[in-house]
């Protein structure tokens, strides 16, 4: 199954407000989770009909509305109508093809961005998209499937009284793009360590399968970096944004996701580099080889071909063949074929063949 | 034939104001086809001759004008006169080999870029050009030939009573440009599928029609990318610009036009990597099963030309050649035979050659 | 002949003020035509004498002098007299290695770029200075040889009674640039061709000529790029220049050069990679050639190579070797030769060798 | 063991608050050293207790002190406290996978930057952090382990009565940093005379551990370059920096630290592209002996061939084959052996083999 | 020897404002001279002390202070007391590693460069830094070492009363540094003579010696292209300082620089790109010939092996072998044998390999 979503012939000319799924549904269910928090109260909460979402735009609390599966369209016109999001917007959320950005409206923040999975098993990466929109007191994030990736920010918010319950979405959102982002690091390492341990089958007989594992670890590297370049790009506009929906006293951590962005790209070109590197090495290995078989079929070749000759020029039955009644023809014959070989030897010596 | 449209000698020096067809006629006769509406009407209606233009600049309706064929100078000198459009914009509407550009004039906008279609059945490419220019009330395109393409768009603005229908030149010039890009989006995808349906050629027998594939994909992925890369620019350009005919609300449409043609160029370079990995692994495999090739002959060679000289020997017709007379001379030979066999085999065992 | 200008040692330390010509003379005696005209009236005449350049500064029309040959120092000071023209800009004008560039001075503005010739019989390029200086109502032209480059133009202003002739200097400038920069896409139009052309060699037998033509047209393409890419820069540069000499109804046709500039310079692109895409079908033809080879003579080798040890040892001489006096010794060695060879076909069968 | 810091699965989701080591333990105990001095005196001082830092940040001395070891929690905060410095400023203290940066905050300026060092005995290079904090008269610098690398700084402060003492704690960090990026200049030369000894290994018969070291001296020069890059980033944002933390005095040796660490880019520059070169040559020359051997496997065989054939002819056991019982039968054949070798001696001359 | 400058151990922590001298010894004595000018008078004088340089600040007239020989730290002291020169900008004058820059201080403009020498016996090129001090009425110019490459100008000030004696000394620092850009120009075209003349060797039979001068160059021409590039960005930056130091009307000049810069550059990229495609070729050729040599190996080996076995055939000596009995048994075995040899020739003609 390919990794990248084509767009389907039908969706070409969509208007861009139309709320239609533009992806691959990776979900049965859309499930809504709801965690409402300030310092003091954390109350959590699985949202069964999408009435439940009126009335939540006027609590005090910090909300975070969590959405798996994008295809529900319905959903998707209550959230434009509660929280006064537009309708492009919520466009782009149900488009998991969509290119890692962040945009400005009216009543808020859109951010998008793409989660990484590694699976262990076939070695290869995939993609998933998550989307974030910050608006007044709440934050909601979606994702195209459920799953276990922001559990360690929901522990933080459940154990600790502190700057994660107090400082606001724009917070909250730069908690869960650290996440992602640390995944991207984390992911980078998990790969670095199969890259490293090829090192060691670089000695010896080389494997046909050492060849196939670069160049499977390379492609997997370059679908990582292809998704990487996009976001660092998103992060950085993302710290130069002027808007009223992003703290100042915040600001200083979308310099840390900076940070942290750039350290996973940094990370996956070294990655890269020793990839390349381990590629060359194969293959000057393998033209090392190929002179070496080649050498030893030429000296052998050229060690006998002469005496063959030799041993059939008496083997021919002409009637006055001198050397075959001589006493000691056979003696001499030897003698022939020995100084035509030390001859030999002397020659690849001085060629320094072996 | 070649794709890529050449400079007649006669056109060099020409005035840039000159209204001369400057590419290769692909349409017999020019079409047009008015289409008028408000939020209330939609009249479609083609035009027989260039008077019925005369009259269409004062009709309050929004007017979308499509030609189809470049090469009517008395037309052009129509517009020109109805329209007032500058003649060095008309003079690059009938030059196809213009590069993708946007551009203000007095009295509007003018954009040109190229649209993709995929010949299924040659696996390949074309490009034609499109021109727009946006006038008040007025959207005029220019097709190099007839095409269904923006069927889409007619089907958007008859049966919906919406934004399409009331937005302006501005939006419908971007609902066109819009399927524009996702056709290159789209291409993308169809080529992209045949480039990893290759993957699974890439084990076994390689094939001399898998490197014609390949190299003929990398071919037409590069003429995408020629025409993507200045679109690009072309649409940046465009979002950039400080134009009365570019209302304030439709801008947040171009930047959606910049996420999507980044896209396709992003895509269009994941495929170029694609190829260019698949190329290094049909080049790593041929050569490794030149090494195998080269090893097989050698062990064959590096066994047998001993072997053939021994026998060789005691082929010879010298009158008192020892060993031929002796009891178990013939097991003799082939003891040694068999010696010599070993020691090799225990040599090719040592460099590992199988 | 090297196509590149060298510096010679004694000009290395020269004054940039020094009316020296620093090139090598291609042209044996230097030529000056004059072109007067306005909007009625057209007049060309010869100059014999520098002596006529005296009294055409007050003239009210309009004044093209061209020259052809650069080597006249006596010239250049009457030129620098009559139209105050600073000596460093006439020592530029002396010097055709000089890079393309655009320079303002206190009474016009001196422009410099290459034109491109090929040659059809050799299939080359070459390379020749073209330098212009815009004054008041006069534009002078230095080329170093003669040409009928510029016949176009000439026939434009002697037979339209338009814009060409009244809107100054500038306007003829731009009408001289969009001549060269025409020649470079008609020129690589032409190498486009022969390029192209090369397809139908790629296939079948390749021959050392064919190697030897895209090596040719690939220094061919580097020659034009490397002169293509400083002009570019040069016009992008003329585009943004504030200056009283540069009408600003006629700054839109700087960015007309604009555009064509790119254009030829996309399309030196695509041949480059078009050239590099041949010459790796080339190297992958000529390898996969080589494993056929290798395979075909490993094939003979390792068939007959058995079977020849085989009749080897029953050309022995041995008294006693049984299998010579077999009454069927002779069909057994048969029987075994056959079966030795359909065991060597399976196996190369199995290997996928043919 | 891995050169690259991974992360570990249980940092992801870490608040950037938290005061948690994120790196490998390199050392064994903390060791606080602290040094005081005004242009008068110098004291030096280890510090046993942490609460020996309260009361240090009202001496009017310049402070620098240096802590060897990251993992003390303690520490950090009740540096955190003393100083009133930001956790998320100590947090990146402690993570030695921290990419070179430069950071303001509201009591001082937060550099990081990698000291490489050079072990001579595996020729590889491993990078170790240091992070400085620029506050009120004090330096505080953090490094992942001791070591002797700013003992020349401490003995400039105890010998010279001069600038190093009176221009501040950012003279002190420039002076720092000065050592860290002379280091990569310094290690660039050690690398460098090695790069450069290889060069006489290049002539005569290549041994396969000349291309281990260039492709282990590439992989180290890149491990570098992978340092270098970010740390010019650094410096240069340093120098741009306007912070009342900074004495405009004091900036001019910012200059100059970039200065150098283009030096050190450069320098890591010309070596790869001289192991790039390297690589080729060796490349170049297998590639040559390839040929050689084949030609004189060639020539051999090609002259052999036919006599071998030629005797075979004459072995042959024919009843009625007339040669054999010729009076010169076997010198008849010798002439035509003779004849036949000196046609294909002429037909290597005329291909050039030898 | 190496050409690039190592840092020493000991340098490592240096203070930047001691006055040490950071290279390799050039000269055994330093050597100052002295020249004084103005539009009347031109006085030139060789200094024996450093007591010399008292008094000269006052003097109305140009001096041009020419120094050979950088280890003088007493003269450096000395000159840094007279004309009020920064340490620092000392310190640099005796590095001659340091980086091509510009600098301002409080009483002048610094500059450093590099000139390159060609060293016609070992093809090889070599590099001596030269620094420039603009101070008021007055040039310091440092290089490592005497020689006569500034002669031009002297002769240009001796000779001529023009601009040059009375433009200050910013236009005859513009001077000298002309000089050493149009020695990189010669030096371009010196090595790319020799670069196209490897041209004529490239056809025919292929010597080592070639591909031993192709990667030779290569290596001198990056070494230029390694200082021509550092150069260029610093002459960017004096062309773009605003400083009292240099007059408006000198600026121009400077301009001029830029451009010479840049040739110098371009020409080095195209003498780069010539010699990586003759290395092209030559592997091509190579290559080519590799295929030619296995060809006529695979042609002869195929063609004799079966025939060799037949003769192989007929040469056993068993008893009841047919065809040795037959009347035309050894013509028949020629009849078998040329027919053998006529479907091999029809099998090669087939595969076109002659
Ligand atoms: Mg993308
Ligand atoms: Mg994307
Ligand atoms: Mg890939
Ligand atoms: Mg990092
Ligand atoms: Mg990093
Ligand atoms: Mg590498
Ligand atoms: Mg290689
Ligand atoms: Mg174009
Ligand atoms: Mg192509
Ligand atoms: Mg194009
Ligand atoms: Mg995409
Ligand atoms: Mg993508
Ligand atoms: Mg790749
Ligand atoms: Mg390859
Ligand atoms: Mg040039
Ligand atoms: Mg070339
Ligand atoms: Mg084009
Ligand atoms: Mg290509
Ligand atoms: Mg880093
Ligand atoms: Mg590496
Ligand atoms: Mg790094
Ligand atoms: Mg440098
Ligand atoms: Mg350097
Ligand atoms: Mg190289
Ligand atoms: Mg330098
Ligand atoms: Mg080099
Ligand atoms: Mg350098
Ligand atoms: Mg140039
Ligand atoms: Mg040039
Ligand atoms: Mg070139
Ligand atoms: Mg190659």
């Amino acid at each position: 199954m390919s990794r990248f979503i084509k767009k389907k012939k039908e969706d070409i000319g969509l208007s861009p407000y139309a709320l239609v799924f533009r992806g691959q549904k990776k979900t049965d269910k859309t499930v809504l989770r709801a965690m409402d928090f300030d310092l003091e109260d954390v109350t959590e909460q699985e949202l069964k009909s999408t009435d439940d979402l009126i009335g939540r735009k006027k609590s005090k609390k910090l909300t975070w509305l969590n959405i798996d599966g994008l295809d529900n369209a319905e959903l998707m016109e209550n959230l434009a109508r509660v929280f006064k999001i537009e309708q492009n917007i919520l466009s782009d959320v149900m488009n998991p093809a969509a290119r890692p950005k962040v945009q400005e409206f009216d009543n808020g923040i859109f951010i998008t961005i793409k989660m990484l999975h590694f699976d262990e098993k076939n070695d290869s990466l995939s993609a998933d998209n998550l989307s974030l929109i910050i608006t007044d007191n709440t934050l909601i994030s979606f994702q195209e499937q459920s799953g276990l990736v922001f559990e360690p920010i929901r522990e933080r918010i459940r154990k600790h009284k502190n700057k994660i319950r107090t400082s606001g979405a724009d917070y909250l959102a730069f908690a869960l793009l650290d996440v992602v982002v640390d995944n991207y690091i984390y992911i980078n390492g998990i790969l670095g360590d199969k890259i490293e341990a090829l090192e060691n089958d670089m000695t010896g007989n080389l494997k046909k399968e050492l060849l196939e594992s670069i160049n499977s670890y390379k492609s997997e590297m370059n679908f990582m970096r292809k998704h990487i370049k996009p976001a660092k790009e998103m992060i950085l506009n993302l710290g130069k944004m002027e808007s009223e929906f992003i703290h100042d006293e915040n600001r200083i951590h979308f310099r840390e996701l900076q940070d942290n962005i750039n350290e996973a790209s940094e990370l996956s070109d070294s990655y890269r580099e020793i990839l390349y590197d381990q590629l060359n090495v194969y293959h000057s290995s393998m033209s090392t080889k190929l002179n070496e078989i080649m050498s030893i079929l030429t000296i052998f070749s050229v060690i006998f071909i002469p005496l063959t000759f030799i041993v059939g020029v008496y083997g021919t039955n002409f009637e006055n063949l001198p050397e075959v009644h001589w006493r000691h023809g056979y003696l001499f014959m030897w003698v022939i074929m020995i100084l035509t070989t030390l001859v030999m030897l002397w020659f690849f010596r001085r060629k320094k063949w072996f």
